[in-house]
């Protein structure tokens, strides 16, 4: 095990020594698949109010004409870009996770690399390769001090995406071990984030600074603006400052190069919360069964582990944002409509009679022999017959990951949704073909709609 | 005792409510005296390397044009001018201290102001009563959680002011008390700052970061960007995750209105730590008496609060920054050069043989009935006679605070430095007369030496 006292040391050791020939195909891949799905999310939000504020408010400032804001017209600084990018990726909560430690993965390290690619050409193979070492600093940090850093109050993908982002963005510069542990001071000292501010636009905020401050550390670093020789482990650094009162040091360090927390990325199908993912998949499946009526409803039970209640028995909501993590929603939408995409979750979804009404049958139960990506549903009917449907691991989970059709199919639906001549298949194909591009900047130019 | 749940309403009720009626007039100057003090430590520090590699990045993003930056030619957008004026008045660690807290009240909270005035016209009184303010809330949430959310590693000057640049700004910006709470919502996810970072560049980042993360925290409530309800005090909220295990309650709302934090601010008459203030009084007085003779010395024995063995006993020192916390280096400066200015922390100084052959001859003796704002020194000389010298408080301590004509002379000499032509009687009437301006941008304008 690496000693505490040189943590950042053998982190930024290994980010600098770290050659592409040595990421398993498997982890490359997944990287594609986490900006198919980051660029997917990010074009559902890309005009949502808080990504509106901003992106207004920034155009005041902001030299402009650098770099790609996803989805829009308008063009900013890098900076600006990065902490614009980050925000729509993760503004409606649709983004990526890592499950151990609820972190969103992508959202800090991916838009601080597409924005740098557009300031200095760099190939896709480069960009992937230090995305994938991004989110493993990021990841890593996030399983040392998790869950309690979270529970404290610390938004985890915030806290440790800027730090992720840094590392990304210095290995895109080449920088030297050297520089890469003053990249990491400058990001450790420029981050922040609250949970208290979930739910609220200034969730925002600490996402999109993650990755502009992780980007700008990298750049400084690369200027020779030095930092402190062990910022994540010194006496009042990073982990003294910001981690609870245990910390899994060897999750740090141990076996880097050899596990990839990239590998542990999963994508949601629905927008809702991920506890809840289960429950819509036996609701669709419910509706899918021969002699399903929806009229014949008298009570729908939903069993799962105390988690889903703990977190999503909410019977009564009255915004879309609320019923992201309403069981009782979720459940009503799914079978009312066949599906649970965004519209299901818009506040004119959540006011809908016929939502309301399904709504008030829908009750809880806990169940502890029942992990938390199952789920299993009991309709009674309104002439005494029941019927059941089990689900063992939810869409989207790691034990049943999407399909990259699936992906695709993600964003295709997303990025239509505003804009129904959007042409998507070419973005999609520059995704897949990131390894093999000389320039990684073509993704994120062709989520712009051609004007017409 | 206001509760627990209403901290942020409070706060913000008391912000928008105040009036510049109710401002005692010795606060007022006070706010005067602060500007004109953190001015003239921006003026001497806009040169540093810190300052030179931000400036110059930012440049590559900023639009540019809108704000000052204070002793320079170049103009930022306004929230990099906020940034880099903050940055500029505390590189140098020679700026304000607010003692109880060890916070530098000044550097997160007037540069937020001062480019807010550059952007839309305000009074000098508007500027100084929202300055008066932003400082009340920086200083009321350190006395709540010092010393540990130090001792923890949090960098409280951009921790706290971070928030009180976002009510300062706020409060310039009228700002109703809905809005002010999102605001200090804003702000609070926005901030940061690690103790590890200081003496190296990356420290500037975080004092940078809170001017320019409070104001934009303003401009976005501004229009309409909301925050939760609770952000100082809530479940996930600042103080859960930034403050240690006991939290001084009372501190963040007793007497509000009735006392003013700004009124305990201290301005230092010397660049080094707070702590070696007395002993530089004691080498300069000592210097000044009948017979004193440099060749004479064989030993100087320096008696203080243990805290100052505990921070600057540092006989052996590299450079100018060290220096600043060495009472060895700072004793030796003195007695050699009759001053202690920046010139006598510079690493040349530190270098030179004759302080360092003096430099070993100085010693330090604790003594726990000596107040930590005094200090004694002994000097032996080689014919066996002794001397002796005893500060009870040092200059510029609340006990001995330094005069307005030592702070306008502080400012003089800061300017004239690098820029001997700098005609600088106007800039300090200008701050003077600041409670009776029209436009409260002119002494900022005035920072920047005329061109010839």
């Amino acid at each position: 095990m690496t000693g505490p006292s040189e943590v950042t040391r053998a982190l930024s050791g290994f980010i600098c020594d770290a050659r592409w020939e040595q990421l398993p195909d498997t982890v490359r891949h997944e990287g594609k698949r986490s900006i198919l799905n980051f660029i997917a999310t990010a074009l559902a939000g890309c005009r949502e109010d808080a990504i509106e504020h901003t992106l207004a408010s920034l155009l005041m400032f902001s030299k402009g004409g650098q770099a790609t804001v996803i989805g829009r017209t308008e063009r900013l600084d890098v900076l600006s870009a990065a902490f614009l990018n980050a925000a729509s990726g993760n503004v409606l909560d649709f983004d990526d996770t890592h499950l151990r430690t609820v972190i969103h993965p992508t959202a800090p390290v991916a838009p601080a690399l597409l924005a740098l690619a557009e300031m200095r050409p760099v190939s896709g193979r480069d960009l992937l390769h230090a995305f994938a070492l991004g989110v493993e600093i990021e990841c890593r940090l996030g399983n040392a001090i998790s869950p309690e850093h979270y529970t404290r109050g610390w938004h985890i993908t915030s806290t440790c995406g800027t730090l992720g982002a840094a590392a990304a963005s210095g290995k895109l510069l080449s920088l030297d071990a050297e520089r890469m542990i003053w990249a990491i001071g400058a990001a450790a000292t420029q981050t922040g984030g609250l949970v208290e501010c979930l739910g609220t636009p200034t969730k925002s905020l600490s996402v999109g600074n993650a990755a502009r401050n992780g980007l700008w550390s990298a750049l400084l670093a690369e200027r020779g603006f030095s930092g402190p020789p062990a910022p994540i482990e010194g006496r009042q650094g990073y982990l003294s400052a910001l981690a609870p009162s245990t910390i899994d040091w060897p999750a740090l360090t141990n076996g880097l190069g050899d596990t990839w927390e990239l590998a542990n990325n999963a994508y949601k199908p629905y927008p809702g919360g991920i506890v809840v993912h289960p429950v819509i998949d036996a609701a669709l499946a419910l509706r899918q069964e021969p002699g399903f009526s929806l009229a014949a409803i008298e009570r729908i039970v939903v069993r799962g582990h105390p988690l889903l209640a703990a977190r999503a028995d909410r019977p009564n909501v009255t915004t879309g944002r609320e019923a992201q993590v309403s069981l009782q929603h979720s459940v009503a939408a799914a079978l009312l409509f066949g599906k649970a995409s965004l519209t299901e979750y818009t506040d004119a979804c959540v006011r809908d009679a016929a939502v309301l009404a399904l709504r008030a049958k829908v009750y809880v139960e806990r169940d502890d022999t029942i992990d938390v990506a199952a789920a299993a549903l009991y309709m009674l009917t309104k002439d005494g017959a029941s019927r059941s449907v089990s689900v063992p691991a939810a869409r989207g989970s790691l034990a049943r990951p999407l399909a990259d059709r699936e992906i695709e199919d993600k964003l295709r639906s997303l990025a239509t949704s505003w804009c129904a001549a959007h042409n998507i298949q070419p973005l999609i194909d520059a995704v897949w073909a990131l390894d093999r591009a000389d320039d990684a900047s073509l993704p994120i130019r062709l989520t712009v709609p051609a004007q017409t």
